[in-house]
């Protein structure tokens, strides 16, 4: 057994850590085309979990599904003029609609298309198209839509889950009649993803407006919700769009209101992605491998019988698999606990690092001797691999939702723990040069304006504004860099 | 109140009639993209029953999901010979993947790619490069895996849901060591298809092996459920692909057996498409618009208040919430029932008549006459739109799943004896030209051989052998047209 079961260590190397991790637990892979993942069963299962609960959340808030064109006319592209130069770039471009087999064998793209088409990189254009003709009157307002998808941006450096060239996500897209409406909408959906992280992956997050530099492109205003990694590395896990009238504009898409006067609509937009599956990885995992809350872990406990001779192995299983059914009779989240016998004929000690490295939350090993003493030996994977407790058999239907709870509870508390160790408040433009000298610097909350001398001394840092969050105390103070007064502190980090 | 809220009828023009239909219920809309559809929320809702059903089956006979990349390289498509014919047609090709804003504001399509990539329309070929890949030894399978993903394939003469470019659907891929194990793979998911088609969609289906000339190319067999249409047309609901070896050893996916000898992998695919969706229009829905089976609605029943004056209105409003939660709170189909109250503003007529168009199982309408007598008027979307019940509202709850239970089963045994008395046997040739002189000819079961000759016959008659159905009685005889002998009847019938 080795010491751990990841190498390198986060400690070694936290890049290629990451990769091990996602290697070992066996979420996704690189693809023969350039950039593209494979997501594989057991990371597709997490974000079948992630899908679940925002799914359930969107339409608690009043949202439906539907579904828009993979494929936006280029000239929909130029419409919005900071769009344009935002998403404009690195896109996938259908030039041609039909392949044939030339003489040696080989295809040939024909049928060219009078205008390439973009497959789509965000939605905004193309749906915007079709609000347009849908809404006519105050009636027909709020428009509340959102759409899972996939999307593509072409990317020069992509790495699994973080940045890849296609992903897959949601993308909200409402329409208003007012702009108190519109920035309300987009303040909810920051917190349903606030709430998310923080309830369901276990990632504290801030939460606030992005500086101008960093909003999406076309947009008044963009909310981001921010989480630390475990290198210190801040990672933008969500962002919910206010457009103001700019897509209404471009795009025409207006209402008559009820006195009869004609109106741009206010719109919003939002989205997260499988980028998430990546922001958990890194708020939770250790040198063992990944660690996944057990809110949206697809098995919450695993069952593993141990036997050397087949009478053992007859009792054992058997004794496995009526625990298997008492467990899943119990609930935990207000749904019935996931739970699972591994049968495997595979050596324990493997099977149960396969089940480390994984993430499952709860082990419960069944031997004949824990059979003859009427209990299982459990192991939670947010303790050491060797920390056991014995649970007499009877209990654990009653045991395991309070232990889930207790791990759940655990990772955020710790997550939170670790960046409150790595956060600092600074006052001046030196502390923060000096601050940002080390590589594992941190979030830095300082007084700094939406100007773009903040950035110019921020860019060679390599450190970026992330948000400046609207919670906690107000202090306003003057920006350490303009000297314009400032209401509130703003979160500086490097990035993913 | 119009005679019939369709206008054309389904008798006068069948086609219309369809479009008609889909717009009227708010389903789906052509968008600007050529050939693409948009899928509005009442469609995509339609969709999201339709997959939650489906997953399930999946998952319980043994699948897993995964996402495999949207892109496919060109030279993959030309693996597999027959493949490459049947699907390197219309495809949508990626040549580029940057654009540049021009001078005159217009993008360009810039940096192309050394290998054009094809935009999916099916993904053998991509999981087929990842399975060469994944598997091993004999330890290693089988493997079952499933996608829910958008597809493309060019369609010149598109129709929603029918044919469009981009559709959604699921594609699901397996790999096993036998061919007695593909083989049965294969024919597992046709039947999770007809027990689907059947139970969920109140759709009859034949099921069974597709003439050679009408595989999935690269196939060794399609065995297929078809439909048929209230026009007498069939369609083609599903699909089941025993894909032999041919996959395997175009794409090296081999397995060390047992005792170590290296063997190629047998595979399967199969899938279904939004395509049911006009499956279930084209079957149920009736003059009035769109009829859906209460298992894939997505609500069950309406609550329609019914007032006059302001005091009235909040008696029955009143009246209307207290019924929906106590409905809300009974089941059918192993499910909450699912009702909603509508208590829009809208004229009390054209609100009935958009939830009639909608396909809504169930209205339930309470003014205060009916409150005063403690009852409803209750209206089903399977019987005429004047039929009401006075049902107790203290018996409501107990009373809906029944009456789902019974529009459920209605709608298949409406089906099922339309089909019947659409389906004749015949027994020569003469007798098949005749029959299908007709437009609404039906399905005819005819003793017919795998062969060209056959082909030769209908061609012309624009008449296609659907399948050769497995099930009902064997009627071992003669071909009409080449005199060998055939072991059961086929099914004939122009499709859509």
């Amino acid at each position: 057994m080795p010491a751990n079961a990841i190498s390198p260590t986060r400690a070694e190397d936290y890049p290629e850590w990451y990769q091990q991790v996602v290697r070992a637990a066996d979420l996704a892979e690189t693809s023969p085309v350039r950039g593209c993942m494979v997501i594989k069963p057991h990371g597709y299962a997490i974000w079948e979990r992630m899908q679940g609960i925002l799914d359930r959340m969107f339409k608690d808030t009043g949202h439906v599904n539907a579904y828009f064109p993979l494929f936006i006319p280029l000239s929909y592209l130029e419409q919005e003029a900071k769009h344009v130069e935002g998403f404009a770039k690195e896109c996938a471009v259908v030039t041609h609609h039909r392949l044939e087999l030339g003489p040696d064998g080989k295809l040939v793209p024909t049928g060219k298309l009078e205008e390439p088409l973009v497959v789509r990189p965000t939605s905004e254009t193309i749906i915007g198209a079709m609000y347009a003709k849908w809404i006519q009157s105050w009636r027909d307002l709020p428009v509340l839509v959102n759409q899972w998808a996939n999307v593509v941006r072409w990317e020069m450096r992509p790495r699994v889950f973080l940045r890849t060239a296609e992903f897959l996500w949601q993308e909200g897209h409402t329409a208003h009649a007012t702009r108190e409406e519109a920035e309300e909408e987009t303040r909810r959906m920051l917190d349903v993803y606030a709430t998310f992280a923080e309830r369901d992956l276990a990632m504290p997050v801030v939460r606030g407006p992005k500086p101008a530099a960093e909003r999406f492109p076309g947009a008044v205003d963009t909310l981001s919700i921010e989480a630390m990694m475990q290198d210190g590395k801040a990672l933008q896990a969500g962002t919910s769009h206010f457009l103001g009238q700019n897509f209404a504009r471009a795009q025409n898409i207006k209402y008559a209101s009820a006195s009869g006067v004609e109106e741009f609509c206010w719109t919003t937009s939002w989205g997260v992605s499988t980028r998430l599956i990546g922001a958990v990885i890194m708020t939770h995992s250790d040198d063992d491998g990944l660690v996944l809350p057990p809110r949206i872990a697809p098995h919450h406990a695993v069952i593993l019988p141990i036997s050397r001779t087949d009478e053992e192995r007859v009792a054992v299983l058997d004794a496995c698999r009526n625990l298997e059914a008492a467990v899943a009779r119990a609930t935990y989240a207000g749904e019935p606990v996931r739970v699972k016998t591994d049968a495997r004929d595979l050596r324990g000690g493997d099977k149960v690092w396969q089940h480390v490295k994984q993430g499952v939350p709860v082990r419960i090993e069944i031997g004949p001797r824990d059979l003859a003493a009427g209990a299982a030996s459990v192991t939670r994977r947010d303790r050491g691999p060797k920390e056991r407790e014995a649970i007499p058999l009877a209990e654990l239907p009653a045991r395991l939702p309070v232990i889930l709870a207790e791990i759940q509870r655990g990772l955020f508390d710790r997550a939170a723990a670790f960046r409150e160790a790595r956060s600092v408040r600074l006052g001046s433009v030196a502390e923060v040069t000096n601050h940002f000298g080390r590589d594992d610097a941190g979030f830095a909350w300082v007084h700094v304006a939406d100007d773009p001398a903040v950035a110019a001394l921020l860019d060679p840092l390599k450190v970026t504004v992330r948000c400046s969050p609207l919670e906690g105390p107000d202090e306003p103070r003057t920006c350490i860099v303009t000297g314009r007064a400032v209401a509130r502190r703003s979160v500086l980090a490097r990035s993913y």
